[in-house]
Parts: structure tokens; C-alpha cells; sequence
């Protein structure tokens, strides 16, 4: 049997101490959804957190709620009912359902994703399905949508979907959201929660779920000014960037350049992709994914959706995957509003004050009341004002009155030349979006920080976390229990719980064991309690990484662990 | 044009100042489905926040999350494929669909929901539609089931649902949750996410939702260890209860009884369901419910589940629905965990070990190998090793090898009588469920605390949030936006918000206007920086609900604010 590989490793380990479940094991389980268990879901959670630390309290975005269930039309308008797809196709032996392109590239078919589903369905032909072994033999390959969908309301008065994304409710949401911003640009708005893809045969785990969490960030700007106003915070950071060119000539690794100069020299489209793609990299890695197995991918002008200016993904190299997607970044330019306002018919703009206004020549008609009275009576008043309104053609112009169309020839008014002075003007913002996917990010956290040494002739499995985002912070052990050490530990853990530390107290098995435990679900620091601190009040604190141990004084715990737990003191300061 | 009840007040409020706002409102908007805009957002959060505070860091209970999206033998075991449903109708002439009970009750028909599709349709023959107006006639009512349904994988691979609850995920985890409890009683899981009923025709906006948060526990206890430990904590705490006996008499109000005295005097099942009725009383009262318009009430053996050793529901009252259930809390026994054992075959138990281990006779087979090998041959010791474990009957024992069913006669063996040491034994816990509605407590909170008042001649809206749940806690205000008091104040509000305080800077408009606005979303303070701020550094801080004002240094602001906001300094105590 071979050794089972990092993945296996980190789940088997997520799966054994309550980090992920399958869900609804007990039923055999579902391809595609996992359930956070009790660890889990507090990393998750903490790591939710950090990221709202950067795009609501630093950027100022305002977070909203949109529900999962949405009425079709948003779905066409945003282009996932007609595009939203995957190939398919089933295999007619064994019956199960195939990605097309998976299948093909299996078996070494230049760039599948490109190929139409004809290409793809005489590429198969001489193929074996991937689940039997048979040949596949005349199949068709099809469109498959991969949006869940249901129906709203009895008698299926509705057609239903589940997101495939956040966005789309802030996009709809673009009126409201610009009178709350009063009515200026650029703003931001994000979005956590689940979304849905209703993936065809998922097989890897954590990697492509069917149900998960993004956190998307849309950010509104004037497509005239995508000059990021905080731009300097990251003008000198560097990140691993690899752009399309670089893809092109055949390289697959990543240059580090400063931010400024991979704007200024037009490897990044503008300032605001650059800025997000920055601070993707410092959220990233404080959580804890390894900068070294972290790169930014720009998308191949192939690949790359026709109305984004620019886009890049946010890649971590994994054991099992290789390079995996945590966080798209685009500029999808006015595209969706574009849309939404072609499909809703609302118009999705700002008006924009002009900082100098400027003067512009216009026609304005006059209509001729005189003419215009006997020949329309009761309804003249209602014309000249639809007139008043209307540009004015070569010979006439033709009017809506309350729904019908009227055609007035130039005799019945007047044309008048008028300089007026436009002080404003309808914009339709560009938006920036970096999408994140939290569940990937939950996973690469694991793998990037799982680590297995060689301890007195024993393996030990740790998790490396940042304290920031470890489930517990810190173990407390009462090195037996019993002569009251047992009392003070359980006393030392309450007060570390109510100092807002995540605390585990542990009683049971062997100290060595108790270390190994806090190890495996990545606790910064173990608390022991021994003879001597019945003495003279001291307890040892043991750093998971280095395993090196410090006694401090427990009255000045709390604070001790907090400051090890920001980075405000370094363990070492702490003595032997 | 009736007057706008409180309803259409708070709802216009809430609309126009971000709080919420109707789903895909650019497409005419779905009924029962709402947008939180950012101020309703960032409430709900921090509502979740203090229901965590109690639960998760108070009670100890850990948090997991599973997804949405569940599959069918799930919702088979918990009953809801089969008995989630409303009883419906359509129209002959409008075929809009109707709750046949809701139609009946708007007529007078006593008690309709206790009556059967047969009966209903009976009495809805002579009644008039509720959306058109004319006669239903001979119409047939039928069930119909409130879950959202979908198809998992391609080809309708797998039948779906939408959970209507969170609860299922904690219940099939419960094998993995025990592990992670170390196999002991009680411990209690929570979940808060998203939940979904299919609605037949929602027209309550907040109040009934297709798609809701909710913030469940699941407390698995011993069937027989129904005391709480920690029950002293509310022993004496008063909450307003009113029994199913005294709603069989007749009595809408609530009595106001020490928990202790409910227990004890039977009214309420057990400690238990007290001790989290008497919590959530207090987690109701600290979001912002008004004591005077809370109450909770038992349900009627009527309508108590049938399982259901007992159930409350936290009841407020609303202008326009009148008393609106936010929470319920019940003592659903064994029956969840029953239920999912038989559909999956799993035993969901627990094994605890007997305080005083206990001596039980048992009956033993010894078999009788000298005649079993002639008999069976190879087979013999699969026999033997079936026969051991077989309890005997009188005149043979029928024991299962490899699949099949051999019946040996008590020749074969000899019985002896043993006594064992039973030291534990296999036990299903009983579940304690508290499961709060947040939308309906959001929307409470808003009602409850919504006001209007006349100051200067004007109407003066306002909401008086707790300053814990307020979206924004301080505003900040320059009274001109010149002479360097704009910079000052813009200054006060970055050292607050980056002091933890949630803070809006506003310098448009007259001061009033400005009170107004933060007045209107519930900011329980605002700061204004005037021209004495220059001189001697002191800012004015206005309370929202006495509109009383008191000058404060502003270096202490943060320090100042913090204790406003938690409770720890009186406003009066500041001095004019």
C-alpha cells in the first residue's frame, strides 16, 4: 500500500480531532459537502475574521446579507444560466457522469477546456471511462449548468437558484448602496456566506466543494479613476507575480516585484488591482499560508473572461493538486451593472459632479401653443410638455403621450440654440472584485502548517498555526491530578477564558501526551502546573514550535499570553 | 390613507437608512426574501455575537457548521419529508395559492389547522377567496411540503433539500461529537446559519421568511440527568410564563414566577428547559426587547409535538401581528436520535459507566465441541464462536453463520448461569433545544425599539438600541466643517474607531440634522467638536435617549465612551 500523501495526512488528522467532517456521515456521507466540526469551524470562523479585519474595519467596506435563494432574471442577467456550464458526458457501461475536459486531459488531450462539445465528444470516442475502465465508445458531450436550482413557492410559481456567487446581490443592490454611500465613488461593499456549485462528480475534498463560503469584496470606482487613493501602503511590497507573458514563453515561476513598479510597468492593469492583489498576499500569509508555496497568476488572455481588464488568481501549491485557486481578483469593468441595468431596465449609474463645470451647446424646442391648441384640444398641454423634452429631428419629431406615439411636424414649434452648463454627469462605475474562497483557504492553512518530526523516537504531528487563527490558544495541564494542582490548573484555565484566551484543560494521560494533543490541533502554548508553582506561584509555558519551556509567575499569565499570542513579546525574552 | 402602523414605520426606516431592503428589488423584488443592508447587517451580527457570548463562551457549547444542502434520508428521518407541510389551495378563478387554514381562520372557522385536508376543503367551499374575492367553491385542499428542493450531481442524481433547520447537522454528527466530548454527558453543540421553509404565499415580510438565521443548541443529556448543574444561576430569576393549563382557562396574561418555583411546581418540565428559558429571557431583555412585551408560553398538548416532553416558546408582542414566536425551547427527548438510528442503522448512544458497577446474572453457552465437530466439520468453530454469543432459548438457540441461519438444538450446548459485573451501559440521550429566529429577533429589537417623540416642533425618530447591539456607537461631528474643526473631528473619529468604537463621521448639514440621522439608526452617542474644542480640548458628548449633552477632555473620549457603552459610567455622572 503506498504511504498516504499530505492531504490524506492532514485529513485523516481534521477528520480525527474535529476539524472536518463528512457530512452526514452517518448516512454514508456526500460528495462535495463537508461539515466543520467543533475546531473547524472556530478556525474558520477566526480566519473569517481576519479577513473582515482588513476589508471592513481598515478599507471601511460595509458588509451585507443577501439571501442563497435568487429569481432567475439576476441569473441571466449576471450571464450563469446561459454560461454557467461544464461539459459532461456519461459513460454508457457504468452510467456515471464524466467533466469531459477531466477526461480528455487524463489521457494527455492537448487543452480540453478549449475544445467545442463536438471536439470533445470525438476526442473521447477511443477513450476509457475513468470510473470503469471501458472504452467510451459514441457518447455526447453535453452542457451541464452548474447551479442548483429550485422552485420558489408552491405549484413552481418561481424558478429558483442557489448563488454560484456572493456578488450578484451587491450588483442588484447597486441603487441602495449608492444612497447610503450618498451618492459618491468610489465605495466598497462585501459579502461573507455560502454559495453553490453543483459540481458533477467532485473528488477532491476540501478543493471542490459543492456548497462554500466566499468572501467577495466589490469595490465601485469612477472608470476614469483607478488610481488607488491608499495606493502608497503597498507602492514598495513585493509579491511573487507570474503574468501571462511569462506563461506564454513557457515559465512557471513567479518574479517578485514591488508593487509600483509591477503597475508603472504594466504588468498589473492599475493601482486597484495591485493594491488588492497586495493586501490578498498579507491576509494570506498571516493566516498561514507559506509565502514560498504562494504565487499570483494572471489569466491567460484565453482564459480571461472578454469584459475583465485584468484578473489574477491567488495560487497556493498543495502536496496532492498542485497549484490551487484561493482568491480571484479582477477588474470586470462595468460589465455587470451593464448588464443588470439591460435586463432590469434600472439604471445602475452615479451621477458624478464635474469638478470644473463645463458648457455645452443644446437644441431646445419651443412649441408654438397657438398651433398646437386647436389642433389637439384638451390634450395640447400634455403634448408641448412631451415636446419640451423631445430632441428635435430634421423635419419633426416624434412624441409618446401617455403611451401613443404622436408624430408633430416642425411648423407646430421652434428651435432655439442654448449654451447650458453641465454640472454633472451619469457614470456607470468600473468594479474591482477579489473573491475569496474561505474553504480553501481553511484547507491550505492545514496543509501549509502541518508538519511531522521525530520526537524521543515518536512521530509528532503539529499544526503550525498562527496564534491568530489556532482554535485554542492555549492548553492547561495540572501535571497530576491531584494535591490541588489539578484545583489551580482549572482555576489558571478559567481565568485565561475570561482574559478572552480559547483555553483547553486537559487532565488525563500523561503529560508527554497532553503536549501532543495541544501539538496536533496547533495550540500556540501549554500551560503545566507542577509542585513548584504550589510553591512559589510559577507555572512553565511551552511554546508548541520550538518546544522550549519558560516559567512565569501565573498572576502575569494573561497578559504573558497575550502579548505572545499579538507578537508583542517573543518567547525567548521569557528566560528559562 | 389609513395611518401607517408601526409595521410600515419601522419597515420605511429600516429601508431607507440601510437596514433592510427587499431582495432583487431591481427585479420587483420575492416575497420572503430580504436584503440586510449595512447598518441591518452589521445589527444582525452583533446579535449573533451576544446569542455566541452566552452559548458558545458562557454554557461552553461548541460551534460547527455543516451545509445547507442536505440530502433525502436525513429530512426521511427527522420527519420533515413526510410531515413538514402547510395545507393548501388554489384559486379556481385567480389561481393564486392560499393557506387553506389561514383563508378558514380570516372567516371564523374555529381552530382550523387541527383540521384534516377533508374537512377544510368542506369549509372552504362557501368562503371567498382571500386574493380575488370570489367564491372558492368545490376546491381541494392538500398538503404541501415547505421544503426548498433540488437535485444533487447531474441527472438527478440525488434528491436534495434545503434544511429546514439546523438542527439535523448536529444530530447526524453526533457519533463524531461524542468522540469530541471524551464519550461524556451532558454537552451541548450549537450551529447559526441559514435554514428554509417554502412559504406558501408569504405576506408578513420579517416575520416569515423563506430563507431565515437560526441560532440553534442541541444539549444531549441523560434520560435521567434532567437536573442542570449550573441551575442556581436562575433559580430565583422571574420570568413571565403562561402555562398550558391557564391557556385552557381562558388567560392571555403571563405570571411572572422564580424559576426555582416553575420547577418545582411542575409548571415547567424540568430544570433544564427552566434554566434555558430563563436565559433566553435574559439574552431577549440585553438585545433590546422590551421585559413589558415578552412573554413565554407553553404549547398546548394540542399542538406539542408528540415526542415533545415539553415546550415554550418566547413569544413578543408586535403592532401588527400581534404575540410573534421568537424562540422555542423543548425537550424533544430521545426522539431525534431514535429516529436517525433506525434510517441509518447506526446506534446513536452513549456508553456510561454505572457509578456503583453492578452485578447481574447472565445465561452463557458453553458449546458442547465433541458433538458440534461431527456435525459441522469445518464449519464447527464458526458455530461455537456464533453459539457463545447467542442467548438461549428454551429448546435450541437459531444462530446466524456467514448468512445463514442454523437452528441448534440444546443438545448441542450446555447453559450456564453467570454473574457479571456490569460496569456501564449503552444509553440514548435525551435533547434539550433552544432554537432562536434571529430575523424575527432583528426585526423585534427594531420594532421595540423604534419611537417618536416631538422636539422643536418635529417629529424625532428614533430607535432606542442597546448601545451593544447599535450599528453605529458614536457619532462624530465638526459643528462647522471650517476653521480646522472638521480636521479635529475627523481625527476624534479614527482614534475611536481604531479604539474599538464603531464610529460615523458626518459634516453635512445643519447640527440637528445631523442628531437626527444617528438618531434615527440608533447611535446611542455623538460627539461634536466646536469651537471651545480649540481652546481647552474638551468635546460635547449627547446622550440619544435624554438628548441631555456633557463636556468631556477629548483625550478621554475612548475611555469615556467604552464605559457609556458597557454600562460601567451613568451619562448624568459626567456633569454638564
Amino acid at each position: 500500500m503506498p504511504e498516504p500523501d499530505v492531504y490524506e495526512r492532514v485529513m485523516e488528522l481534521a477528520k480525527r480531532r474535529g476539524f472536518i467532517w463528512p457530512s452526514a456521515e452517518i448516512y454514508g456521507g456526500v460528495a462535495g459537502l463537508v461539515d466543520y466540526g467543533p475546531l473547524g469551524a472556530r478556525m474558520k470562523r477566526r480566519i473569517e475574521e481576519i479577513w473582515r479585519s482588513f476589508y471592513v474595519l481598515r478599507e471601511g467596506f460595509h458588509e451585507i446579507e443577501c439571501p442563497t435563494v435568487g429569481v432567475e432574471p439576476v441569473y441571466v442577467a449576471s450571464g450563469h444560466v446561459k454560461g454557467f456550464s461544464d461539459k459532461m458526458v456519461q459513460c454508457p457501461r457504468c452510467e456515471e457522469y464524466l467533466r469531459a475536459d477531466h477526461v480528455a486531459a487524463a489521457h494527455g488531450v492537448p487543452n480540453p477546456a478549449a475544445l467545442s462539445a463536438e471536439a470533445l465528444s470525438g476526442a473521447l470516442k477511443e477513450l476509457p471511462c475513468t470510473a470503469c475502465g471501458e472504452e467510451l465508445g459514441q457518447v455526447k458531450v453535453f452542457d451541464f449548468n452548474l447551479m442548483f436550482n429550485t422552485w420558489i413557492g408552491p405549484g413552481s410559481q418561481r424558478k429558483g437558484y442557489l448563488r454560484p456567487e456572493t456578488a450578484q446581490g451587491i450588483f442588484t443592490d447597486f441603487p441602495r448602496l449608492l444612497r447610503f454611500y450618498r451618492d459618491k465613488l468610489p465605495f466598497g461593499t462585501v459579502q461573507v456566506g455560502k454559495s453553490f456549485r453543483n459540481e458533477i462528480s467532485p473528488r477532491q475534498g476540501m478543493i471542490r466543494l459543492r456548497e462554500f463560503t466566499q468572501a467577495e469584496a466589490e469595490i465601485f470606482v469612477h472608470p476614469e479613476g483607478k488610481r488607488h487613493p491608499g495606493f502608497a501602503r503597498y507602492a514598495e511590497y513585493q509579491v511573487p507575480l507570474l503574468g501571462c507573458c511569462a506563461q506564454d514563453e513557457g515559465k512557471e515561476e513567479p518574479v517578485r516585484v514591488a508593487m509600483k513598479d509591477a503597475v508603472e510597468g504594466g504588468l498589473v492593469a492599475n493601482e486597484y488591482v495591485g493594491y488588492y492583489i497586495a493586501l490578498t498576499h498579507e491576509i494570506l500569509v498571516s493566516i498561514g499560508v507559506d509565502p514560498a508555496r504562494l504565487r499570483f497568476r494572471q489569466h491567460l488572455t484565453t482564459e480571461r473572461a472578454h469584459y475583465a481588464a485584468d484578473c489574477w488568481d491567488a495560487e497556493i501549491l498543495s502536496g496532492r493538486f498542485g497549484w490551487v485557486e484561493l482568491v480571484g481578483i479582477a477588474d470586470r469593468t462595468d460589465y455587470d451593472l451593464k448588464a443588470h441595468s439591460a435586463v432590469s431596465g434600472v439604471a445602475l449609474t452615479a451621477y458624478i459632479p464635474l469638478e470644473v463645470p463645463r458648457m455645452e451647446k443644446r437644441k431646445r424646442i419651443i412649441p408654438d401653443m397657438k398651433a398646437l391648441g386647436p389642433k389637439f384640444r384638451g390634450r395640447a398641454k400634455e403634448v408641448a410638455d412631451a415636446l419640451v423634452k423631445a430632441d428635435p429631428g430634421p423635419g419633426g419629431v416624434e412624441i409618446d403621450v401617455a403611451g401613443e406615439k404622436i408624430s408633430i411636424p416642425a411648423s407646430l414649434y421652434q428651435v432655439r440654440e442654448e449654451e447650458v452648463e453641465v454640472r454633472g454627469e451619469e457614470v456607470m462605475p468600473h468594479v474591482i472584485e477579489p473573491s475569496y474562497g474561505i474553504d480553501r483557504m481553511c484547507y491550505a492553512v492545514l496543509e501549509h502548517s502541518y508538519g511531522e518530526d521525530m520526537v524521543e523516537g515518536e512521530v509528532r504531528r503539529v499544526l503550525r498555526l498562527p496564534a491568530a487563527v489556532a482554535p485554542v490558544q492555549a492548553g492547561v495541564f495540572p501535571l497530576v491530578s491531584r494535591d490541588g494542582l489539578d484545583r489551580v490548573a482549572a482555576e489558571i484555565a478559567s481565568t485565561l477564558t475570561a482574559g478572552g484566551i480559547f483555553t483547553e484543560f486537559d487532565e488525563s494521560g500523561a503529560i508527554g501526551r497532553r503536549y501532543r494533543r495541544q501539538d496536533e490541533i496547533g495550540t500556540p502554548y501549554a500551560v503545566t502546573v507542577d509542585y513548584q508553582t504550589l510553591d512559589d506561584g510559577t507555572v512553565t509555558i511551552r511554546e508548541r514550535d520550538s518546544m522550549a519551556q519558560a516559567r512565569v509567575k501565573k498572576d502575569a499569565l494573561v497578559a504573558t499570553l497575550r502579548g505572545l499570542i499579538c507578537g508583542d513579546i517573543a518567547f525567548s525574552s521569557l528566560g528559562p
